[in-house]
Order: structure tokens, then C-alpha cells, then sequence
């Protein structure tokens, strides 16, 4: 049986909760003799800053460098409102991203028949979503310097961001959608502002080579930002593999994630380059944030923290039946009436973060 | 009876259609001595493209400067996908923007009861939702340098856009969103990144000080952009007047938009600063784009036009009596059945664009 070494990353408000319930899937996963998994356990965010004033140590660094996979909790809150900029919580998780080069994000937006009537949406527009968002994560405004604010002669200030990217930085993005197209429907929509930044005017011309030189026999379909958002909230189930850059992706992905009435479902993969002994950097993490105003108190949904643990068997580890295993675990959870106060259905009882995760463990 | 001074930008696709329905309505204003305008019609866009070899003429600047109002259709379309960046159809409208220093965009996102069942969203969501979007229009990531695109080394390319503001720039938006609310509910939402984004550090710590020094009695939340997209689409109602910058403002106030089901029916404003004489500059126009699919065939829904036109009488003419008048025609008409395609109702008898411009001219 082969051992993987994980690092849990916890982090902050919900995260250490729901990183519990993915301890107990593991050991349930070992002891069902699928896979041994050794795990390490590490701050992020606001725990880092409290315990060691820095959102991620060199130390927790090296050793998510080090593991085949890393899971991640949430970061930040509240609490560290006040912390310098350089040092919040979110930075933490930003150099993660950054310095394991983990470009390619993917976060499937996904709407479970059961949880439909959930949606703000009309059901018949919704039931059956299916998207997979393809988010740049290692570039664009979110890393390009400068970066700064400046004070004026006349004592007011100028903020600066940069948005910068260049053709390999699309390139490689581009060839995970269409890689992923490929196994999925076959289509891929690319999101950009060609009209307005030139930053769009490279990314269309890339996406457009890319797909001219590799996947001819794939559709491919440019659409502005804005109208793609407009069109999530039209009509959802136009859309199969959406590739956008790091901030469009961060809004467009999160009004995907809401279209599905079930954020607390909602796991996610960044993943890194492929090297050359065909393994890949990657951490999981749920769409879903910190939550800090419903910490500590057993209410949280886990199933998007477990579907990420899915996601890191099936693109980590290729157990691709032991990830079918979990996800159907998760299914029939809820559907046998298991719901969190965040999926709560008339008439189903409600359950707790840690019976939730009890519920997983019993399936399996 | 004053005389007011138009000028008419039809532009592209359906722009001159719906236009043409503004021209029979100034006319019944006039006759119904309301006001008296004097119109002058002008090119841009790719219409200005084909005439002139530009999107927007210095000629035409000029007019839109001297002009007491200006009224735009839209612009663009896939006939100049092949043209110039500089000199495309977009570019047109961003130089009316800039050059005349139309900082300020306001979107309403109305939902008409009447056609709150168009929305994807459900009737409960979205009936009576009344949304005031402020989008600081001629800063942020559209204007600043550097723009470009170059040729790196190796021969592959490497794109640049620039978000700046300043905050002076922050301030006077803030100052326009702070006055709206005053007017309405009292409650401003401001939607920055400044968790990733300087500017959105700036744009945040400038807002809580306009907040503070003149506007305490009002309510102030911050939200994320990307929560901010997710909200409007679970719970749109939690928002009354909602500010944010050019590129954040561009989605989320199509998000907003596609809410209310009746895109065809936004207006939208584009303010420049008061002047010593108590008048600005203002430019207004459809949220709708050219939609070049159903150009030229009187399928179009002018009701967004002739709702700029209100926006104008109240916004630069000062004349709130007529604006009501002309919006209270609006909701009558399609109240009494009178429908564009795109708000078809199941048994109502659809009508086309001129006819419901002469539904509107009756209702006067
Ligand atoms: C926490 C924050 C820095 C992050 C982002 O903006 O990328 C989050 O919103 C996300 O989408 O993962
Ligand atoms: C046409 C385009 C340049 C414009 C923008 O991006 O501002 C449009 O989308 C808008 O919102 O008015």
C-alpha cells in the first residue's frame, strides 16, 4: 500500500473544524486499505500571525515544498483586520500559491439535484450545473509590481497595482483547459476584457493559438468578463470549462460557486507545472472562507473540506475509484437526509459539523 | 421654455433605432412645452470607423463638450474586430469618458414588478429590488499607464495594464455615492479587493474617511468584490447604493443587471464635476450593448434609451417633473401590455422598436 505524505494546513475561523473531519475520512480511508496517508499539521493565515507574527513560516514553506499534497482550511477574519498589509492573513496563503508556482486552479461549480431548490436561481436553470472554472492563480494584478502606495507632494496618495501577464503564463493555462475540455463536453469559454486591457488582447490571442496549434477539434468561445458574468446568472448551463485570468476568476468563480446553492460543497484544486518525474505540486482548499462568525460552534459544512480531500486522491495521488468512493459518500450524505444548517431542507434534521463528518466516515 | 442642447451619439448596432425613438419623444416634450431641444447628431463608434478612420472625432468631442447633454446608443460590434486597439469602437466611448471627465457612473438596477418573473432569479429575490450602482468611471485599470504590449526577448510577449488611483479620485466618487444614499436609504456598500489589491487599501481607507468627516449618519460596509458578486446574486436586496471602481463597477453592475430580468430596460448616467456654474457634464446611455445580432430589424427595446432621457431631465435639466412623467410612461406601457421581445410576457402581444416608442409618445 502506498504511503502520501500530507501537510493540513487548518488555518483560521471554520478551517480547523472541518480540517477534523478530514483526519477521521483518512484514517478511514487507510483503514479500508486504499491508501496510508502520513500527515503533517501546520499554521496558516492569522494562526501563523498569532503564534509566530507572519502568515506562513519559511519552516511550514518547506514542508508544504515537501509533501505530495497539502490541504487547506481558510484563512483570515476579523481579528487581524489591523496587521500590516505585508503580513495578513491572506498573504500566507498568497505565497503558497506563489512560491510552489501552483498556477492552475480549478474549481468545479457543481449543482447537486438535491440542493437545487437551495439556489437564488430558478431550479431549471441551475439543476444539473456542471462547470469547471479554470482560474489563473500565479500572475495577473494579483503579484505584478509595482504594487504600492505612494504619498503625493501634496500629502494624498497613489494606490498602483499591475496587472502583467505574459504568453507562457497563458500558455499553460490554457493547455489545463483545454486538457480538461478534452475528457469533459468538449467546449471551453475564455473570459477576458480584450476591449479595454491589453492584458485580454494577449490572453485572446494566446488561448486562440493554443487552441488553433492543439485542439482544433475543440470548441472555443472568447467572451467578455462582464457579459460572462451576466451569462452566469442568464444561463448557467451555457457554459462547461471557463478559463479566465487571477481576478476575473476570482469574481467570476465565486458567482459560479453561489449559482450552485452550495458553496459549503464546493471544494478546489491549484495545482502546479507537471515535472519531469510526472508529479505536480498541489494544494486543496474549499471555495468557501473562513467564516469566523460561525467558528467553534459545530456548525459548519465539511463536505466541501472532504470533496477538496477527494480531489487531492483523484489529481495528486490518481485514485481516481477511491475519489469516486468519497464523492459518492458525499452524495448519498445528504441525500439520506445529513444536511448542515447551510443545506438545511424543511423537514431534514440538522446535523453537525463533526456527526457530518461521522456520516462520511459511515459511508465509506 | 428653457432650450436644452442635445447631442445624439447614436453609434452602432441598435444604436440609431432606439435613438430614433428619443427623437419622437424630445418632440412630444416640446409640444407638451416641457422643454425646448435643440439636437445635433454625431458619429461614433464603428460608425465613426467607416466615416472617419476613428471612433470618435475631435469635431464630435468638441460638440459633446459644448452639448448640455449627451446622449449615446452604443458602440462596437464584430465587423471591427480587425481594428487597431487604439481605434476601436471602445475607444470611442472611453475618450468621451475621459476627455470630458465623466467620473461618475450611475446604474440603477430596477426590477419591474411586471417583469420580475424574467429574472433567473426567484420572484421573491429579486420583486422590488432597487439597486443604485456608483462605478468611478474614468480612473482604475481603463486608464492607467502602463498599456502595452511587448516583445520579450525570446520572442514571446508579455502584456501590462496599470490600476491606479489617487485619492482625490477616491474622494469626489465617494462624495457622489454618500449624496445618493442620502436621498435614498441612507446605506452605502463599497467593494474593493484590499485584501490582494493597494488600491483597494486606498480605495477602502479613503471611503471610511470621507465616511467620517461628512457622511457619519449614514451606514458604511465594505465588502470584498468577489463576496460582493456572490451576494448580489444570493440576497440582492441587502444593497441600496453600492460604489466601486471602473473594472470591479463594469461586472458587478452587469451582475446587477441580469438580476432585474429586463436588461433592455436600464438606463444609465455618466457624471462630470459640478462646475463654478452649477452644471456638469453628463453623458447617458443604455447598460444594454450594440446587439449587432438583432440590429435593423425592430425587435430592439428602446425603453433603456428613453430611460437615459429621463435620467438626463433629472440629472442635467433639473426637470424631476418630466423625468417623472416620462418614467411613470414607461412602467404604463409595458404595464398595459406593451412588449419588446426580450420582456415578452406569455399571451401579451409583442411590439416592435418604433411602435413602442409611439406606446411612449401616447402616454404622454
Ligand atoms: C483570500 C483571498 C486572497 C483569495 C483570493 O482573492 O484569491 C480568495 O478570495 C480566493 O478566491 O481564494
Ligand atoms: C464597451 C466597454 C468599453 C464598456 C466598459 O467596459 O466600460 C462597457 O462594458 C460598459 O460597461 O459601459
Amino acid at each position: 500500500m502506498t504511503t502520501y505524505n500530507l501537510l493540513l494546513l487548518p488555518g483560521d475561523g471554520i478551517g480547523p473544524e472541518v480540517m477534523a473531519q478530514v483526519s477521521k475520512v483518512l484514517d478511514a480511508l487507510g483503514r479500508a486499505g486504499i491508501a496510508r496517508f502520513e500527515t503533517e499539521t501546520d499554521l496558516v493565515g492569522g494562526a501563523s500571525i498569532d503564534a509566530h507574527g507572519v502568515p506562513l513560516t519559511d519552516a511550514a514553506l518547506a514542508r508544504a515544498d515537501a509533501a505530495d499534497a497539502i490541504l487547506l482550511g481558510a484563512v483570515g477574519g476579523p481579528k487581524w483586520n489591523g496587521v500590516a498589509y505585508d503580513n495578513r492573513p491572506e498573504a500566507g496563503l498568497l505565497r503558497l500559491r506563489k512560491d510552489l508556482g501552483l498556477f492552475a486552479n480549478l474549481r468545479p461549480a457543481i449543482c447537486y439535484p438535491a440542493l437545487a431548490d437551495a439556489s437564488a436561481l430558478k431550479r431549471e436553470l441551475v439543476e444539473g450545473l456542471d462547470i469547471m472554472i479554470v482560474r489563473e492563480l500565479t500572475g495577473g494584478v494579483y503579484f505584478g509590481a509595482p504594487k504600492e502606495i505612494t504619498v503625493l507632494p501634496d500629502g494624498t496618495k497613489r494606490a498602483v497595482d499591475t496587472q502583467v501577464y505574459t504568453t507562457g503564463e497563458i500558455e499553460r493555462i490554457a493547455h489545463v483547459a483545454f486538457d480538461l475540455a478534452r475528457k469533459r463536453s468538449g467546449r471551453v469559454a475564455s473570459a477576458e476584457k480584450h476591449n479595454v486591457m491589453k492584458s485580454g488582447v494577449l490572453w485572446k490571442e494566446v488561448v486562440t493559438a493554443v487552441h488553433a496549434a492543439h485542439y482544433a477539434e475543440l470548441e472555443l468561445e472568447h467572451v467578455l468578463a462582464d457579459n460572462c458574468a451576466m451569462q452566469l446568472v442568464r444561463r448557467p448551463k451555457q457554459f462547461d470549462v471557463l478559463v479566465t485570468d487571477n481576478l476575473f476568476g476570482d469574481v467570476l468563480s465565486d458567482v459560479a460557486a453561489m449559482l450552485t446553492g452550495s458553496l459549503g460543497m464546493l471544494p478546489s484544486a491549484s495545482l502546479g507545472a507537471v515535472d519531469a518525474k510526472g508529479s505536480r505540486k498541489a494544494l486543496y482548499e474549499p471555495v468557501h472562507g473562513s467564516a469566523p462568525d460561525i467558528a467553534c460552534q459545530d456548525l459548519a459544512n465539511p463536505l466541501a473540506m472532504i470533496g477538496s480531500l477527494a480531489m487531492a486522491l483523484r489529481y495528486s495521488f490518481g485514485l481516481g475509484e477511491a475519489a469516486d468512493l468519497l464523492d459518492g459518500a458525499i452524495k448519498d450524505a445528504f441525500a439520506g437526509g445529513a444536511r448542515t444548517r447551510d443545506i438545511a431542507a424543511p423537514g431534514a434534521q440538522a446535523v453537525g459539523t463533526a456527526a457530518m463528518g461521522d456520516v462520511i466516515v459511515a459511508a465509506l
